[in-house]
């Protein structure tokens, strides 16, 4: 492991709490205005177009567009299947920018400021380039460089988006290492050339929802990222 | 000014004095290696050669490359012209990296991070995005995302370069300001409809050859980044 040089993140699960996140926010502004529901749910229900609303442009049905237009198109459908009609336009557009102001997980900002003092560090999420500056100004992360979706205008788990990150850096994969709390994204990194560390957010989707254990092969494995710091700085 | 969000800079003159540090770096590989000459004047050839291959990108001759492909390519040219002849790759290659450790003006960082309580700010330069996170973290800055050439796919003053860089930020043109001390970048930005602020670096080619004022119709006007700030907050 002597030459890793850079560790690219996974976002969304990985790093910050997208799930109790969204039903805040989606509580706070949709309340007032007299809807009701289970907010929870509701992030679920949200969260579950993700997927679908990627494989449009993975599958070059779709051509590159932003995460916040794929998530915006994704909550209207959720609104209209959860019976939320009356919800106006800028509502929406606000309700849509609760993707840029989720809370990290309770380690991340310490974990990152300790990894970083060793390595560039990077975003390497669907998450587009100002959400992702946005996300690290509302939790306080100091990233080298935001690569991603973005920057191969592609989603992972296509490969172009784990071997533009590692060209953007001027190293080779081998010299990058993917983290991420997801066995499906550190085997496509792996398949790219990278190297993996798989942190574990059991509670992602809900109490022990997450994958507690990596299903496939990985350099490092986790609890949380102070504990990656700890497991590199042994190497 | 009330509706400006983000600050996007210059780099090389700018926010870093390439001349000395050019030169600083040139003699302390070289020399060891008996290499005699003016290395401020080996600097200067070296950067001569700059807007040329640029140009070989600007017009479609040649598709976007890196900036360290066209440094690498302009300092055999240069190595060539001055007469040192038996310097070998492995040389060159570490040589060319001098551009991934410039050293900063001396107000550059307390000047970006007194801005970065107010704006969000990113290089909007011609350097690739590797080496805008080594000059980062040599000089200790903290972006929020690196823009520019790489991200554009072409180099300035070309029109896509400022608009890739303020619809990477989700923002319209006009709440995006280029900061640079060159009158040919602020106008090529002010033409894409960012707004301008010039900062004099008067010494960037040697003593008083850089532009003490701007020569085209600026929004701001300052002697140094902290000056900048000062203007700004005055709005």
């Amino acid at each position: 492991m002597a030459h890793i040089k850079a560790l690219v993140f996974d976002v969304f699960g990985t790093l910050v709490d997208w799930r109790t996140s969204i039903a805040h926010h989606a509580e706070q502004q949709l309340a007032p205005l007299g809807v009701r529901d289970d907010w929870l749910a509701f992030a679920d229900d949200w969260r579950a177009q993700y997927q679908p609303a990627m494989e449009e442009v993975r599958t070059g049905r779709l051509g590159y567009v932003k995460l916040d237009t794929l998530h915006r198109r994704n909550l209207d459908v959720v609104l209209r299947a959860r019976g939320h009609h009356a919800i106006n336009d800028a509502t929406r557009a606000r309700l849509n920018l609760a993707w840029h102001a989720l809370q990290a997980w309770p380690d991340v900002a310490q974990g990152l400021s300790a990894l970083r003092q060793q390595f560039v560090l990077g975003p390497c999420s669907n998450g587009h380039i100002a959400l992702m500056a946005n996300l690290a100004r509302h939790n306080g992360w100091h990233w080298d460089a935001i690569l991603g979706a973005e920057l191969a205008q592609d989603y992972k788990p296509k490969a172009v988006v784990y071997t533009t990150a590692a060209a953007a850096l001027d190293m080779a994969p081998h010299e990058v290492m993917m983290v991420a709390a997801h066995s499906n994204d550190l085997q496509a990194a792996a398949a790219s050339g990278l190297r993996t560390a798989f942190v574990a957010r059991p509670h992602e989707y809900g109490p022990n929802t997450g994958e507690p254990r990596a299903t496939v092969p990985v350099d490092f494995e986790a609890s949380d990222l102070p504990h990656l710091a700890r497991l590199l700085r042994l190497e």
